[in-house]
């Protein structure tokens, strides 16, 4: 794992649209594959009349076991592309590229950009009490350390752990399953042993990946072996990125909008559509009709 | 996942060297991630004075999960590489390549090419007695069913069946782990649902991924709760590619070696060269020294 510096973030968030910028509504979001849907999902209530654009990088999909360095290439190229179809504003909805490449997103994309690091130890600091937070990512995130980075610049504890069997497990799509509670428990109890020999009392755990709020149901049930410690608040970071980005542009005014109706969506992703499409759906929690195929040169 | 049409393999192999080729001893070998040193290990002690260069395509892996479009696209740029480096010899110790694109390489490589789904069917072959073998591998490979058609090709019935979570818990260093019997008794059991299904008689198991000969023992005592159909032969494609290779190749006449002495390695990987090394140390069972970083486009 490449050992370069991760900045931490600067808070409060600075993602506002420049002065005097007229905004269309055209929304970019990029995940390596279709875990970020689940951002989407969580914007498309809030932002009922914007234009999304969603970049799925499933050619080069997952990030999460990568070198910050092909990664940082990687989210690049797909940022850019993003900006190029018109985007205004970027959401990093992979957890992998916002420890990993958010200040590389940021110095090629001429528009705010947000990532769901940021934004989901902000909702940690906004709900913890005991200011000790779990968090549960990618091997790529842990390592970076970047939500310990963003906890601490809000002056939270963050202990983090990798779980690199829950992505593969939900791709499996045993979410309530004997073996998912089982592989829960074990790394469970390795991140509350982790809190318990720093000293901690956490009171609240974030999904740091994309593909954990599918199994929020058995994650909260495996939270109940725990329940001794006192209750253990579930931080989405999807729908805490989602109520940020709200809060960040121009809605509901009803003068920045094109036009009024429904969000339209456009997908593409960089390998098969088809099969975007068809896990996608799961992710979108509703039917993803137009996507195309993109070569991002990989 | 494409529909793309796989050929059958022709059997016996069309892997000699051309006549009059002054083999210099130099073998590539390509995998999609560090898998493909399993091959490696069992090339060494067969061919003890042969030069290998061995790519694998970290920045890009897992091939498993991916379209054949994609998987042809990267593995053609491994294999142009390796005969770049000056391979006169290229053995696809990938599954996934092997099985979606294997006639791709063929067309881009001007030297023989040997995958290990042509010698994994060879070696099922000339080992069962019924002609009904089961087969395990990733999701791409299966989908393609090149196992089942290379079975057909030699008169055997294959019956496939993906196994998706083996890959990241063999990576997880979950081996000897009651998740992973669990996981494996559920995947042995469906197969053996599918061969009753079809009304056959397995007595021949291959191990149709690079990753799975670190799981043969778990694999071996999963077996038993089958001990009532008769034994199961477990096939390790690894060593099967392996005794090909050498039988295909001028080895032991002397003259063909430039040098006596041991093999050497070298290594290239399109990801974190520290992350190949290490991980890639317990596939090959010694260590990795020489290991360069290369770009092949992704």
């Amino acid at each position: 794992m490449s050992q370069t510096k991760i900045s931490a973030p600067h808070f409060p968030l600075q993602t506002s649209l420049p002065n005097g910028h007229n905004f269309r509504g055209k929304i970019g979001v990029f995940d390596s594959g279709v875990g970020g849907l689940t951002v989407l999902k969580a914007l498309l209530p809030r932002l009922p009349e914007a234009d999304f654009i969603y970049v799925g990088d499933t050619a080069r999909l997952p990030y999460g076991s990568k070198s910050q360095a092909t990664i940082a290439r990687y989210a690049v190229s797909s940022a850019r592309f993003l900006v190029d179809q018109g985007a205004e504003f970027l959401v990093i909805a992979c957890n992998t590229a916002s420890a990993l490449a958010i200040d590389d997103i940021r110095d090629a994309a001429p528009v705010p950009v947000l990532g769901v690091i940021e934004t989901g130890a902000a909702e940690a600091h906004a709900t913890s009490a005991t200011g000790d937070v779990l968090v549960i990512a990618t091997d790529a995130t842990v390592q970076s350390h970047a939500y310990a980075n963003a906890c601490a610049a809000l002056g939270l504890r963050g202990i983090e752990k990798a779980c690199p069997l829950l992505v593969p497990l939900v791709e499996e799509g045993w979410i309530d399953h004997p073996v998912t509670s089982e592989v829960l428990d074990i790394y469970l109890a390795e991140l509350f042993a982790q809190a318990d020999a720093a000293g901690l009392r956490p009171d609240t755990l974030v999904l740091g990946c994309t593909h954990y709020p599918l199994l929020r149901g058995p994650i909260e049930r495996a939270l109940k072996a725990h329940a001794h410690r006192g209750q253990i608040r579930v931080i989405d970071s999807a729908e805490a990125t989602a109520r940020h980005v709200a809060a960040a542009l121009p809605v509901g005014t009803g003068t920045e909008f094109p036009a009024a109706g429904r969000a339209t969506m456009r997908f593409y992703a960089t390998d098969s559509v088809t099969k975007f499409r068809s896990l996608g759906t799961r992710f979108l929690g509703q039917p993803i009709e137009d996507v195309s195929l993109v070569d991002l040169g990989g």
